[in-house]
């Protein structure tokens, strides 16, 4: 579809840079006091209102993050935006702000950069953020989206990679694994597509890890359950590509190794049995699938008692000397098993 | 060069994303109290101290915004900071930090990637800013740069676009259309080797126009001038699509029209002497070639004599009511010609 050239759809050179800009965003509103001046002048002005002001940036490249043949554009959009938005829930920080950078190719119509943007709105509304800023340009092939979001907190909330102790409690919000066993779904059934076009893809039935992969949500909830908890995180990261690498990046900026106790990493059935289906091993996939976007943090032991039970939080194992190393601890045996940064590497996998 | 597979470059795959980004970012060092959090968290982190936060953000794009055959990435990279400086100072703000983020083809060295860094560390260390985060992934062919620059300022500094009246004084800095001539220098030469390998390129004698486009600088030392002189401009904003486009852009956000004197227009003798050897008209050049990053600006007319012989400025023009419309005053004739946005369109040009 994106190809055709149908009299119907808009070539982007219809519009010019800034009718676009305009065009795009045009039905943008705002949701936060802070958001002081916003697009149509040089830069966006923000009042922080005495609060620290929390910055990320992501990007996302066609062919190496995002399959159009299968991911729709609309998805692609709210996917970009929650992607930042979860860095700034893992500073502990409320995301107030986004800007948005498009090369695109002008192979794809007006229609398409619609549709991304209505991905864009319907995050900016989910989450209460305002679209602030941003840039489009032609590229000479392809789409690529680089997102920065903007989020306040003040300075006695915001928590770093780096504050973990040894004997702090290792905890992850919701379940693991379910983004990247959708991927495989989905990278089947394409392939199944592009072998014969026309067969049906067989989706029925994983709805929810095909959600976790095309429409995952960032936990900006997270903040609010954990104030109510009377939780401080020692130490917080998004588990964005695989729990196995944000461990060892909480151990190198904390000075601390973790031991990781397989048998507590939360799954949905469906993962799993997706897993077995395609002779995956699941625990691997929660290891180094990425993309799940939950929270991976550390609270102090004596905050046991405020989470043990908690519907959202799942204790996975706890921080040791720094000496002692990152293992997890397999089910069973107890077997020590060294962990490895072998998180999705958008340089290896190409 | 970058094609060349010869054995001393140094594959991106051998780093990985993380530890690419930290050796590329390892010897960037901090200048603003304001940074509180750098790379190697989820998120920077800033401190406004009771400042407002002015954030941009910008696309460069390969074969639309850049050409590799002539463009030197360490320039490149240089020229992406500044790029998004200029909009900062366009807001009369203090530039304190950037993030970047970088789409790479895998048939780029490493090497190539130190350049662009070693451009993006000149420019930190010229205008005091700090780099603070970043996200670097491959693409599929060619790359994209995208950055987002932050700035403080107070609340009551800060200078819209949009605060122009009638009788206000139109004022830029500098000299315009050089940039532009220098490009068309580099795209003449660059034919020329491409027709005959063999032919030395001839820039002798270019030098101003080369640097106007290869190395340009945001004009961040404006704001200093400015309150030196004890005037806040009532619009501004910086020249980066040619002046007829800045002109129409402050016409449109301030509900004024403008007179712009042809006789005024600051153009430096190179620049005139180079459009006369390519048979351009110089004036064009001025109002549509873009990329000179000079600031046009809006003085109350009770600020003349603070800025009349200052040799930062030159006065080229007036507001004037909206529904008198915005006309170039030719030289000589006073014939009043309509000012048309023909300033540099990305997608246009493709």
């Amino acid at each position: 579809m994106l190809e055709d050239k149908s009299p119907q759809m808009t070539p982007i050179s219809a519009y010019g840079e800034f009718g676009l800009i305009k065009h795009l965003t045009e039905n943008f509103s705002f949701e936060n006091p802070s958001t002081e001046i916003s697009i149509g002048d040089d830069a966006a002005v923000i009042d922080p209102n005495g609060q620290q002001v929390v910055l990320t940036t992501d990007v996302l490249a066609e062919g190496v993050h995002f399959n159009l043949g299968y991911v729709p554009l609309k998805h692609l959009g709210y996917k970009a935006v929650v992607v930042n938005l979860s860095d700034i829930a893992a500073m502990n920080a409320t995301p107030t702000q986004i800007l948005v950078s498009l090369a695109i190719s002008n192979r794809f119509p007006v229609e398409a950069l619609e549709e991304i943007y209505a991905g864009i709105a319907l995050a900016c509304k989910h989450y209460k953020v305002d679209l602030v800023g941003g840039d489009t340009t032609s590229s000479t092939s392809g789409l690529v989206m680089s997102i920065t979001a903007v989020g306040l907190e003040n300075a006695e909330n915001i928590v770093k990679r780096s504050g973990a102790k040894a004997n702090d409690l290792l905890v992850v919000t919701g379940d693991l694994g379910g983004a990247y066993m959708g991927l495989q779904i989905l990278e089947r059934e394409h392939s199944v597509f592009l072998a014969d076009p026309n067969m049906q893809p067989e989706m029925e039935g994983y709805d929810y890890i095909l959600e976790r992969q095309l429409k995952p949500e960032a936990r900006t909830d997270i903040k609010k359950t954990l104030k109510e908890l009377d939780i401080k995180p020692t130490s917080m990261i998004d588990v964005s590509d695989g729990l196995s690498s944000e461990i060892l990046h909480l151990s190198d900026q904390s000075k601390v190794g973790f031991h990781l106790y397989e048998e507590k990493i939360p799954m949905d059935s469906l993962t799993i049995a997706t897993a077995e289906e395609l002779n995956l091993n699941p625990v691997m996939c929660a290891l180094s699938g990425g993309e799940d976007y939950e929270l991976l943090f550390t609270i102090a032991p004596e905050d046991f008692d405020k989470i043990k039970n908690h519907p959202d939080f799942t204790i996975v194992g706890h921080a040791v000397d720094l000496e002692q190393g990152n293992f997890l601890v397999a089910r069973g045996s107890n077997e020590l098993i060294p962990l490895n940064a072998q998180g999705w590497d958008a340089f290896l996998n190409k």
